[in-house]
């Protein structure tokens, strides 16, 4: 998606050889109007499916599936981080392990809001090892519900959870794929 | 808001006689055609405001903003919960003591998305206390910006953040206020 990589040259902010952060217009203040054409571009890429439901992660998927949502028609369901025990036993549980911050995280999802009709659409920022994808993917998969695709906006394509979780059957977009980042350059798949 | 006040008394979760839990359509769950609804009513109440950004705090309120900016055509900001100093000092902190949790939680946003110049719209989804919406008018007015008004989905009114935040001048407004919880009925105002 051009638009997206141009912006991502533009106000990326890029941090050694493996982190570019997009703090101004993805993670931390959000260009809705981004929002809109890669929610747009989403839509585009999945008009084959049958999706019911998007499923994303607190707290940086939220804005980018709501968004996306009004293109699909379909409401947003996003795991939480942290869930303790006091939230009771009707929940979907899973782990994620960020390789970048080397913790644990354990996320949940309320049983009453994934069920085994669920046709669900996957929406997160970023990809790198995979670790959000893959524990969302386990709580849908707890709920014998089905996914139907996974969309991210920015794929650290030198890193091997995209290339697993394709090599798994999964309709994988990712609108923007980094492939490297050398001497302070961006250089996009 | 007669719509959100329906949803409220059909799909809310009542406990005990203080706490409304909406994780069915807002805070889990997200219904995406009424938060466009939301938004809309908000540019509404909001429309002889000069309105540049939206400032909301992670998780649940990030939704929320983004489908009503859509409406403003303005960026959102969003503060981030539990700021380590790691995150170095080219922040604006704050802390946000919650009574339903009974914990202080540090926040804090970025000094290059919020200054002077800012005219700003506070969107939350609950209003109890108003720990959360004061934590961000501090982070606001370290910054220099202006507050233009404060969008709420859901007031608590036997709570003291409301009357607190009018009493200090603020334009807010909730679009739907739940006076008291009597027997497992809910009385709005």
């Amino acid at each position: 998606m051009q638009l997206l990589e141009e912006r991502i040259r533009r106000d990326g902010e890029i941090i050694g050889n493996d982190i570019v952060k997009v703090d101004m217009f993805l993670n931390h203040q959000i260009d809705v109007d981004l929002l809109c054409e890669i929610g747009k571009e989403f839509k585009r890429l999945f008009a084959g499916k049958n999706i019911n439901k998007i499923v994303t992660i607190e707290a940086s998927g939220i804005g980018i599936a709501c968004i996306a949502a009004q293109y699909f028609s379909v409401p947003v369901v996003f795991a939480k981080k942290g869930i303790h025990r006091n939230v009771g036993n009707d929940i979907y549980e899973g782990e994620v392990f960020s390789f970048t911050k080397g913790i644990t995280t354990k996320i949940g999802i309320s049983k009453k809001y994934l069920n085994p009709e669920d046709h669900i659409l996957i929406i997160d920022d970023f990809l790198a090892n995979g670790g959000a994808v893959k524990g969302l993917i386990g709580l849908i998969e707890q709920a014998g519900a089905h996914v139907e695709g996974i969309g991210i906006v920015i794929e650290k394509g030198f890193q091997s959870g995209g290339k697993e979780l394709r090599d798994m059957g999964y309709q994988l977009e990712s609108l923007a794929i980094i492939n490297s980042i050398d001497d302070g350059k961006i250089v996009f798949g």
